[in-house]
């Protein structure tokens, strides 16, 4: 067996009757089978799961953060340690994303400038920070993530077309600036295609990526800001199943909602990531076959059956009982964002490994229609 | 083979120099082998451990609390879902505490009465409970925990005599109650000897409790309510290893620290509890052979050794360095509480077992004089 080069992508799948495919991505740090989603560890630890459980649910790939990981501890004391996989002790893929949302989460912080952003990390320490395509590189490099996504700028919706476009055009100059000053061999930079809902700037951008550099990957940026799930679809659409390179994944950045991602996949979308099924765990809410159940609510009080008849996670296998979950919540215990932790990202990483063997089947059509009419679809 | 007898106790081992001795405590869900350190998970949950986790640390037998569970989610409900064992879905040995020191902590909302305790649930939604000894059992055997602790009086330390002897007097007039009260077969009940740092008291106290049941174990409470150490082992010392009976267990109540641990194993003690582990970690502090740590501590920042060079926990064998624990203890990440209190308690529970062996290579004396004279004791 010969082994595949770092970075390739082999589409080992195509669905018949949809865009849908799937991949295998190969890292130095291992295999990444596609559809996947990619449980968020911002600051090299994800919310409520420790590397063994993220290791048990059958995670493969996780991400972590290079505006974060820079502010504290800093990337060359996380270099000293081993990088991020040292770090956090986790030998399997990680993905950085920028900070490029960072900054437009944080953006009344941020001034945007042609060679690079300005903000105060007023989540740290207020500080002011001069940051460039080139000082990013730098960042992730020392890092040393599997996967490392070039500086970009996003913006909200709905937005001015003179702010969208110029938010284009700078990130397609940062993505040249990205691509130049990245040299590490080891870790891939992903170009990020902008353009809001806008198909024909989508196009532009990508067009631009495809010209600067040969990019190994392609992150998909700018959705899941504000607008309707159909608007996104309606540039989505056509941008992955049509206008992307076909050897190349595409990432879908920061989409986390189960019927999304069932949709994305059907378009050609290989990758997702999201704080959602964490967060919600944290609020006390799991992800189920019959919709979102919020374990607060009094119903669960004395409902002895698990979260999900149909689920294999770790919890649902041992049994824990809704009202169980229900005291945790209500008690303030940390045991719930544990437990729920743990269901939700299973439940995401297991919808997407179904995904693959519906492609892998030749019915990923069937399967987007089963869970579009399911009740697990209803509250997304 | 033939199968023990439910709560027999069998002494093991004598340490020839010591009065440590290694037992094992026979229950419906399984032996206990002593001596032992019971994690302590108040309202059916150890606090940033989930069950699989404590299997894996080597847990045997865990604590829940009679007071907190009869408040929330209340014990009839608890029942209905398999009893504590079926509630947080732990098959290993269950004892439950009696609330006694919960009306001592509590004590401004309390008032003690002869046939029993009337107080203000101000944790909860602030009612007003009348609690009887023969109602304390009520909820014990609901719950279905292996052992149930008595219902007594627990006072502080340093007390008037008078308040001293009228507690013994209620805690062993409530002692009598239980016992009669006390019907499950599955389920052990402890009386509990009291009497404050007075010895003659605490004979009185233990020659009661032996005159009105033949209880299968005795707690020893009151103590850690104040005390200096060497105040506590000047009557716990000749209490537990010349007045107290060889063939049951003796379990020295919310007493968690290593020291007082490894002192008291020589004075015949088997069974500890305390939250001391879990909410140490909480805040960020390891135990560890060179004393605590206290990760949020600068020196920690760019450490890349593990919590403890001698652990073979999870958590140090892993190898996460105290620099990552330093960063997410600096960050709020709930990763550490989970990862601290893995160390911790696992620290506690090894101690434990190295006690036992050490008792049984006869070896007990050697092992406290090591212990004494190591870093691992100067802080506690």
């Amino acid at each position: 067996m010969t082994v595949p080069e770092l970075f390739t992508f082999d589409v080992v799948a195509r669905d018949p009757r949809t865009s849908a495919r799937a991949g295998v991505f190969h890292t130095a740090h291992g295999d990444v089978e596609t559809p996947v989603f990619m449980p968020v560890g911002t600051k090299a630890a994800v919310k409520g799961l420790t590397p063994p459980m993220l290791e048990e649910l059958g995670a493969q790939i996780i991400l972590s953060n290079t505006y974060h990981l820079s502010q504290r501890p800093g990337e060359r004391l996380v270099e000293r340690l081993g990088g991020v996989h040292g770090f956090m002790r986790w030998d399997r893929p990680v993905l950085t994303d920028s900070g490029g949302f960072q900054a437009f989460s944080l953006s009344e912080h941020f001034t945007f400038r042609d060679d690079g952003v300005e903000f105060r990390a007023v989540d740290y320490d207020g500080s002011r920070v001069a940051w460039t395509p080139e000082r990013n590189m730098e960042i992730a490099q020392a890092l040393g993530s599997d996967v490392c996504m070039q500086l970009d700028q996003c913006v909200g919706y709905p937005v001015e077309r003179a702010v969208l476009e110029r938010s284009v055009e700078l990130s397609s100059r940062w993505a040249e600036r990205c691509w130049r000053a990245h040299t590490r061999e080891d870790q891939a930079l992903f170009g990020i295609v902008q353009g809001g809902m806008d198909l024909s700037l989508r196009l532009r951008s990508l067009a631009h990526l495809e010209s600067c550099g040969d990019f190994p990957g392609y992150g998909i940026g700018g959705y899941s800001v504000g607008e309707e799930h159909d608007v996104m679809f309606e540039s989505l659409a056509p941008l992955a199943s049509e206008h992307m390179p076909e050897g190349k994944p595409r990432y879908l950045m920061g989409v986390g909602n189960p019927t999304t991602l069932v949709r994305a996949v059907a378009c050609g979308v290989d990758m997702f990531d999201c704080v959602l099924p964490t967060r919600t765990a944290r609020t006390g809410t799991a992800f189920s076959s019959e919709g979102r159940l919020n374990l607060r609510n009094a119903r669960f009080r004395e409902d002895d059956r698990p979260l999900d008849e149909r689920c294999g996670c770790p919890v649902c296998r041992r049994g824990y009982s809704r009202a169980y979950l229900h005291h945790l919540v209500r008690q303030r215990e940390m045991g719930a964002a544990v437990l729920l932790s743990q269901h939700n990202v299973f439940f995401l990483l297991d919808l997407m490994r179904r995904a693959r063997a519906a492609v892998l089947a030749g019915e990923y059509a069937r399967f987007e229609a089963d869970w579009l009419a399911s009740e697990a679809c209803e509250d997304y």
